[in-house]
């Protein structure tokens, strides 16, 4: 299920639209994933006064419309709001903390609610916060439905050792029925598929595994629900970044085998929809995206145009005094293939209006940094004239750095490739085949902000820079860790200085889309004010 | 104790010197707060490895030096980290989220670390996420100390009804101390006071409540340490926003009065340290300013000379054709006041360049936002020359509404006054007494963008807007409960839509500093997809 966070109306009608088809299709029991009738996740809205509310409402909406069907539904419950007002602690007084709300698996059938269960272990690590909005739910139990015992949880509960799930199977629940909302990351399917494997044939019990879909922020949940027997084998997986209603006959399943997609067709196929769902959802059509003649914009562009349709990409080339032949030929090329027709807007004049302007003529840095602000102006303004959203090119490399303009490059309302280090960038754009005309990527990465700019010339080359990166801001790593892998310290403390230097850039970019255990986003927490060093 | 967030050696350091100003005052024992050793806080770096074994050989070092005086300090502790390999979830595993840490106080004597207490209670709500790093103390006891019994715990545990206080009073805690890391905001003192007195009260014990001071990207912590007797009278406390050793003699402590300044003068107050800690603790000395001619940039303005020293507040008018010629007096006149030098930028041959270069012409917004976003392109560019940052003028009225252009007016390092509703913005204008001539106080507020504009054509007047953006921001209030207080539904619904909508902006701003329960930055978590609607 593609779930629209916090459209409570539309996405119950869904729900029930979805009832319907499985009861047409004879099934017994109809599986949505958790909070589907919020969507994952609203945040503070739960805060909201009526929201809780209007999705217990939604609860009633689908008790009501369950003749003859199971449904198990991920919701909201909350006991009686508290009367706060004698209490001291005014801030979490404002944030309802102290109203017991839960993440709760509804089971229902012939218009009662016969069941649920509530989520107990709440994560708060990475771009989890559940621990901010939730009680954790207590005691253990096993529903019978139509014969067959369940044991269903929530997500989280499923991942730990020793928990709700070993317990439930303890007490004789045949399947276990988990409803999850897990975004993606590269091979993040296939720990689901481990870990589900194992939880079942520890326990001797099947597992039915029931996942979101869809893009929501920096977020794209990835689908592929999964269904393991008793003996651990995967009897069933659907279809990865895909909705639907995928019906499974649980007396007469046999083993498949394992949907096998590479790495970078999945971030290819996860970023096209995390493009498409957070233009659509936002009540757009239209992107903007300034095309440099360089890899970064052309696959960002080459993405939406699969996301969105050519039609709804609009490019252009806004070249100043510094700009290359090549990427003039490279940006005309590659919108040629695109099949959508290239704007090019000269930013010279506005350049030297800008240098004339200032009481102090701008030299070094300070002269480059006006050019993308010129563009970053014009790219809004297209937006605004064509009612768009500006794509922003970023890629992880260079925003881990620093290497990019403030409100230049970064301007955007969203950074597709935000979480992909340059060299996935390559890989990416390979994979569109000929699409991506091959001086784009081939040719030396630059700015082209002053005379014979090459990245190189500023920052470590890309195949050591990135493996650095990766170990500092996915693993955590010490300098004293990354020298004992062989990193040469000087690198790595240049590379450390960089990042912590540019933490205020990264805290005013667009959302990027997570494709990695650790995406900068909501997930990465780290001071501005930071004055640790090792 | 102002302390720097990360930087280990130098608040180990600062806790040292204090250490021995303390013992040459003749103290028994010097008490720092919450998580002196690191600051508060340090959110993800916590997980950087090697970061909790610096602050553990720091109570090495503090103990070490312990000689003839105790010390309660906030640190870290944690168990071993664990062998996690073999864990599936593998982004728990690299946030580190099950190794055991602790929000640990330290009681130290004479080379000898004698007890310590964990923090029970870890907020999550508003700014806190606490449950993301801390695993919850257990177990609850009391210390003797030279024939004192004290019953320490950190920070929210105090704040618990029938809480660890509560229990250590009575397992005959004399009393109790509290170390704290309690951010400021307005009426906050009163809040604390209340609870302390209470807290007394109840178990008949006296209450030493000890609490950082100082400036952190978004938070101001505004000290004001408290000492309450058995009884519930307040025996001491430290001046508000100033760092210090203050000493109570606790067997001779008598009844004193409360300091009592105003909201907007401790506002006031609040904003100068928060923009002096943020400016130097990043390595700054100046900061840049557009000065409008409006009564949002001059407070910043002020605020800024305040805290920096006027010689390091650069201000730049940057008139465009719909400059008013008041505008131009009114910023001249307030930069002589504040004894700052004026640049003075025009942009309308830039702002000519851009229409000229757009294929299709600019027209109403689209134009006007072309205006702010040359202004934050010079802006940046005066801050780069004289490596200084940008200070944003935005309040909170029109930061809420969106009243702004993202990548114009919004440009900066820090939002001072991000948390004020514009009537707030007056009364604190007043405060700065005749720095800020009358008529910037007066006139109808302006973003100049187009002839003859004023906000209140574009927006409700801000008597009307600010009362409903506190009740749907700070109260989390529906338009249902707005409407039964008597606001006009329409008006209402418009205000609702348009936060709704701008979210997004918001996203991407700087941050601002903290003055209210709620205000817009890591306190206020909403999808910028959000499809709720009432």
């Amino acid at each position: 299920m593609n779930a629209h966070v916090g459209n409570i109306d539309r996405n119950t009608t869904e729900i029930l639209r979805r009832m319907e088809e499985a009861r047409a299709d004879g099934c017994d029991l109809v599986i949505f994933p958790e909070l589907a009738i919020c969507g994952y996740s609203p945040l503070d809205l739960y805060w909201r006064d009526g929201f809780v509310e209007a999705c217990q409402a939604a609860v009633d909406r689908i008790t009501e419309a369950s003749t003859g069907i199971g449904v198990i539904v991920g919701g909201l419950a909350a006991k009686s709001r508290q009367d706060l007002s004698n209490r001291d602690n005014i801030s979490s007084l404002s944030d309802g903390a102290l109203v017991n709300l839960y993440n709760r698996a509804f089971l229902i059938e012939d218009q009662s609610v016969i069941g649920y269960v509530d989520k107990q272990h709440l994560p708060s690590y990475d771009i989890n916060c559940e621990g901010r909005y939730f009680t954790s739910g207590e005691g253990t139990s096993v529903h019978e439905f139509r014969g067959t015992k369940l044991g269903i949880n929530v997500c989280e509960d499923l991942w730990i050792d020793d928990g709700p799930t070993d317990l439930q199977a303890s007490l004789g629940a045949e399947w276990i029925v988990n409803v999850s909302a897990s975004p993606f990351y590269v091979g993040k399917l296939i720990v689901r598929r481990r870990l589900a494997s194992r939880r079942a044939r520890e326990n001797n019990v099947g597992v039915i595994y029931v996942n979101h879909v869809g893009g929501q922020d920096e977020l794209v949940f990835d689908g592929g629900s999964l269904v393991f027997d008793a003996k651990g084998r995967q009897v069933f997986q659907a279809p990865c970044f895909r909705e639907g209603v995928y019906v499974v006959d649980l007396d007469h399943a046999t083993p498949v085998r394992s949907e096998a997609a590479s790495d970078i067709e999945t971030v290819h196929t996860a970023l096209v929809l995390g493009i498409h769902d957070y233009v659509t959802k936002n009540g757009f059509e239209q992107v903007v995206i300034g095309l440099s003649g360089g890899i970064d914009s052309a696959v960002v562009a080459a993405l939406a145009s699969e996301a969105l349709g050519p039609d709804n990409v609009i490019c252009a080339y806004l070249p100043s005094e510094f700009s290359s032949t090549d990427s003039r030929e490279d940006a005309i090329a590659f919108a040629s293939n695109l099949g959508t027709p290239l704007q090019i807007i000269e930013i010279t004049d506005t350049h030297h209006a800008l240098r004339a302007a200032l009481p102090l003529a701008p030299a070094g840095l300070v002269d480059e940094n006006l050019q993308p602000r010129i563009r970053g102006t014009l790219l809004m303004a297209l937006a605004n004239q064509h009612r768009a959203l500006v794509l922003c090119p970023g890629n992880k490399s260079e925003i881990a750095v620093g290497y990019n303009t403030l409100y230049g490059d970064t301007v955007g309302a969203l950074a597709p490739i935000a979480d992909l280090y340059k060299e996935q960038v390559y890989q990416l754009a390979a994979s569109f085949g000929e699409l991506i005309p091959q001086r784009i990527q081939t040719k030396a990465p630059s700015a082209e902000l002053r005379a014979n700019q090459r990245d190189q010339d500023d920052l470590p080359p890309y195949e050591v820079l990135d493996p650095i990166l990766k170990q500092l801001i996915e693993a955590n790593a010490s300098k004293h860790q990354l020298v004992e892998q062989g990193f040469d310290e000087a690198v790595v403390m240049d590379v450390q200085r960089r990042i912590r230097i540019t933490e205020h850039k990264r805290h005013q970019l667009p959302p990027g889309i997570k494709v990695s255990p650790k995406s900068f986003g909501s997930g990465r927490r780290i001071p501005l004010t930071n004055g640790y060093c090792e």
